[in-house]
Order: C-alpha cells, then structure tokens, then sequence
C-alpha cells in the first residue's frame, strides 16, 4: 500500500492534502497511490456547479456546503473555477469567505489552478475527485465556469449538475449557452430579488421547453457522447429561484439535486448516463497515459520535430504522425528527469 | 494536390467552408488537406480576442473586423466563444449583427461549437486557422472565452492576445483572472462610458503592476511553457479604453494591437514567444495523433477496458496502461468506420 493512500484512507487531512498535491505535481508513484485509492472510491455523489462568472456561484456552493453538513454529511470541494474565490483567492487573497470550511475537518476543500500543455486539467479535477471519494466524502462539489470544453468535461463527468445563473449578467437569453443546456440537471437563478429574476427565469424555461425539442439537433456529438444527455425523456431540469446570500432557496436547490441522484440511479435512463460518465473518464484516462508515455519514451525526437517544424522542414501533421510511429515502434530516446 | 486544399489556395470561398467542414467532422483525408495546406501557411497575424461574456467582445471584434478591412486587409474569424452570436447565433439566430461581414468575400467567419471527448476543440480551432491562413487572410481574429483550459490553449497560440473587460462586471478585482494576466497582451476596457470604469482601469493598473513580479510565482508552469509570458520584461500590456457600440477606442485597440506584433517579431523575447507558440501546436498536435491512433487501432480493446472498469474488475489507471501496452504492441482489434 502506498504511504499516502494510506493516510487518506485513514482520514487523514494532511495525507489528503499530500494526495492532491501528488496528482497536481505528477509526482513519480502517483498512479500507483490512486490505484491503492481506487477500491475505494465509488461512494461519493458528485455534483457540478458551474455558471458564468459573478451569478454567484461560489456563495450557493458554500451554503449547499453548509446545508449538507448541517446533514452530517461529508463534503470535498474541487474549484476548478479561476474566478472562484476557492480557487482565484488562492492568489487574490479572497478566501476569507470560505474560512469556516477550512476549520471544519469534514469539509475538504481543493482548488485547481490552470495547467500547461501536459497536464490536463480535467485529468486532475477527477482523480482529485476519487481522492476525495477515498477520503470518505458523502458529496463531492465541484466548482467550474462551466464555458470551456475542460469544464464540461468536468461537469459531464459528475453525477448531478447544476447551472448557476443570474439576472442581468450578459443579454438574456444569449447568454444561456447551448453548452449550458446539455449540462444542466437542476438550474438555480441565483440573485432572485434582483430585477430581471422573472425574465431569466421565463428565458430558461423557454429553453427548456426547446431544449427537449432541439438538443440532439444542435449538440449532436456530444450528447451521443453522454448518453441521453440531461435533456432526454424521464428529467426535465427543475428552475429554482435563490438567494445565496440570504440563504434563500438553498435547500431547494439541495432537494432537487438529491432527487435528480435518486433518478439517476433508479431509472433506465440515468443508468446510461452512468455508464456514459465512466466512458468519459475512460477516455480521459487513456489520452493522459498516452501522452505521458510519449513524452516519457520520446522526449528527444519530440523536441527535434518541434525544431524541424520550426524552421518549415516538414509540417505539423507528418510530424506527428512519424512521433505516433517512433512511440509506437517502442524507441526510448531519452528519459526525462522524474 | 487534395481537391479541397486547390479551392482553398484559389480563394473560393465555398472550397474554404468546406475545408473547415473537413476538419470539423474529420473527414477522412482532412489531414491530407491540411498537409497540402501547410507551406502556404505563416503569413497570417493570429489575434486572440477573450474576456468574459457581456463585455462587449464579439462587438469590439465586429469593430475591428471593419477596421482593419479599411485598411484593405483580408479579415478570418474563428469563434470559439459559445456566448457569442458568432457561434451562439447559429443557434439562436442572434446573427444579425455580424451580417455585414457575412457578406464581404474578404472576410471569413467560422464557428467552432463545443465537442466531444474526442475531438480537442483547441485542436480544430488551431486547424482552422490554419485554414484562414492559407486562404490568405493577414489577420485571423480567434474570439474565447478565456476561462477555460482550451480556451487558454487557443489563446496562447495566438500572436497577440486581446483581454476584454467591462465595468460592473463580477467584482472588479476578482473577476480579473490569474490565466487573463498570463495570457493578455493589450487590455481593452470597453463600455467605458459606464459607471466604474476608472475602477477597472484601476484595477487592471494595479494587476500589471503586480504581475510583473508574481506572475512567474503563480502560474509557473503555464509560463514556462509559453516562453516568458506575456508579462515578462519588454511587453507590459496597454489598457486602452473603448466603446465599441459607438465605435470609440476601436483604432487605438488596433494600433496597440499592430505595435505588439511589431515587438514579437523583432525583440529576443518575442522571438522566444513564438518558439513557445510552436511548441504548443506541436504538442496539442501530437496528442491528438496519438488518440486518433489509438481509437483507430485498438477500439475494441478501450470498449472492453470500459467494461471491465465498469464491473469494478480492474481501476482506470491499470487499464490506461494496458490500452497503451497494447497500443505499442501495435494490435489491431477493431477498426473503426470512417
């Protein structure tokens, strides 16, 4: 058993913190820990929260923080979200916010900064996930923008998702994206004392009422991708009015995600979304091996064609092609520092 | 010569569309295309336009497009953005706006929705331009939402990266992003006849001033892969206020833009930029051989990993390495309709 799954699954915060950073860092025998972890993730219910920025995302997330631990349950949150004061605050200094959860050994809280070229992001948002799972969270939280393709893969790969919107933010109706629609298991118009509640509301169920009609239309690939997509027959995505900073429609919003993970898991249909889930992580798994083998086996005949390319030798794609031909013939040119 | 790849060279634009389509759906052959493509490629300045939704982006690039085909250039645009009418439109039919260009020859828009697990968006975004460049575009104009780790990816790849803000949006110093100062090579502050504007010029002030000494500290890795960054020594970022809709700052954006370009291509560090710039392309290149590769080649292999995972009888992280194994090994399980 690796040293620090140990401790996670010890519940130990400090070896959790180390697991994340692990994963984060690509530290050497990081695989390894997760493999250790992994018999024991598949217990945690993880939601999606994500929204443009400035709907208020971040204080409905701690309030459903809160709500589920007033429930007892254990919380892990992942904020993948750059403006996320979970995450952003890492460096803007804007954590005071969140500084209850901090102090609370129940709750886990991780952020994500963006990533370079090798390191998706995604790729790091799920494996902290498992962690978190192993760790013994009931809920796994996690925060995006929601807007980027990363982000919906993230969201994609979550159990239940929800859309955080808002009065005012952007033109109405365009700023409720296709992307958004596919995504979306519960929305919440967050800020709904504010003017402009009403319309935002009236646009999303016109989108919802379209949306049955049109989605496998409009988002073809990747709805074939998750399955039925959240806008198939059997859940139609509830709107629900909040005020975060009130505490308004919390625990509405905690109810009806509760009641999209009981469809999920009782329904035909939130079988296959099951199933669509694991092949995304599949996916994401197995493209992140590539390239790390890649660049682990040739690391050297990388760099020469990324010079050859530079000075117009040959052009990206036959490159590429001849560095999936060397990677596959096996050769080791040089091995990178650990 | 690919068929396809003549059009484009001859400056039809239907050949252009359908280049784009190639690429979009990957067409068998699009690779062929894009090869027969490539020698006529680098001539085009490749501006990233980003900034958060309801800033005023997609109308400020409308304003530049008209600009710069004043000053008799050919104009592409890729957009990215799901929020905007560029690419939102063709779904909500908010293309109104942009049809003045949508019927100049010189000019050429395409739209990218979001995809799949398979298909990087980043990835098509790059090929388009590509595209555009070999139809002989001078500026190819590729608008983001910048949050997203793809987004980040497609801004990087730019020459010249403009950040988009606006007064009153999120709030104010949070909603300048740790991944929008790496990235950003001039600031416009549009709407800058509203209320908070000096704030946010402000802000952006202090921001720049401190980036200069945090941003190698803060997002280390990302900087190390794109060269210097943007905020290294020799570039600090203008801010230049706007209003697009009144067509005000439009000219003193594009000026800030040219002189950019004008440094890029004529300073040490610029040229380090464009090394980085590269080196991107090429791995963003590289990965999406090697998992069209490996779809190709070991399909029914991955479905089986997928099951497997699935019944709990191996962990995603020991199947990854046995699909790469077998993807080495150079196994032919299954091939994959066209």
């Amino acid at each position: 058993m690796n040293p620090t799954a140990k401790r996670v699954l010890e519940r130990d915060v400090r070896g959790v913190a180390r697991a994340c950073r692990l994963v984060d860092d690509r530290v050497d025998g990081y695989i390894e820990m997760l493999k250790d972890l992994y018999p024991h993730t598949g217990k945690a219910w993880v939601v999606g929260v994500t929204g443009n920025p400035g709907a208020g995302k971040s204080t409905l997330t701690d309030r459903l923080v809160a709500y589920w631990r007033g429930e007892g349950k254990r919380v892990g949150v992942v904020a993948v979200d750059p403006t996320s004061p979970f995450s952003g605050g890492a460096i803007l200094g804007d954590r005071i916010r969140m500084q209850r959860h901090f102090e609370d050994p129940d709750v886990f809280i991780r952020s994500l900064a963006t990533r370079g070229a090798l390191g998706g992001l995604s790729h790091s948002a799920m494996d902290t996930v498992r962690i978190l799972d192993a760790w013994g969270a009931d809920v796994v939280l996690v925060e995006t923008v929601g807007v980027g393709q990363d982000e919906l893969e993230i969201t994609r790969a979550a159990h239940s998702t929800l859309v955080v919107m808002a009065p005012g933010l952007g033109d109405g109706i365009q700023a409720i994206k296709a992307g958004i629609l596919e995504i979306a298991d519960v929305f919440a118009v967050n800020k709904a004392d504010r003017d402009g509640a009403d319309a935002t509301v009236r646009d999303l169920e016109l989108m919802v009422a379209l949306g049955k009609g049109v989605a496998a239309a409009t988002v073809g690939h990747s709805v074939s991708m998750s399955g039925e997509g959240a806008m198939g027959p059997g859940w139609e995505p509830p709107i629900v009015r909040s005020v975060a900073t009130q505490n308004q429609g919390v625990d509405a919003v905690a109810h009806r995600l509760a009641e999209h993970y009981v469809w999920l898991r009782s329904s035909a249909e939130g079988k296959l979304r099951i199933e669509a889930r694991l092949r995304e992580l599949m996916y994401n798994e197995m493209r992140q091996a590539l390239v790390d083998a890649a660049v682990r086996d040739i690391h050297d005949d990388i760099e020469r064609a990324i010079h050859e390319v530079a000075r117009r030798e040959t052009d990206p794609y036959t490159a590429s092609e001849r560095l999936v031909t060397l990677f596959k013939q096996g050769r080791k040119t040089g091995q990178r520092e650990p």
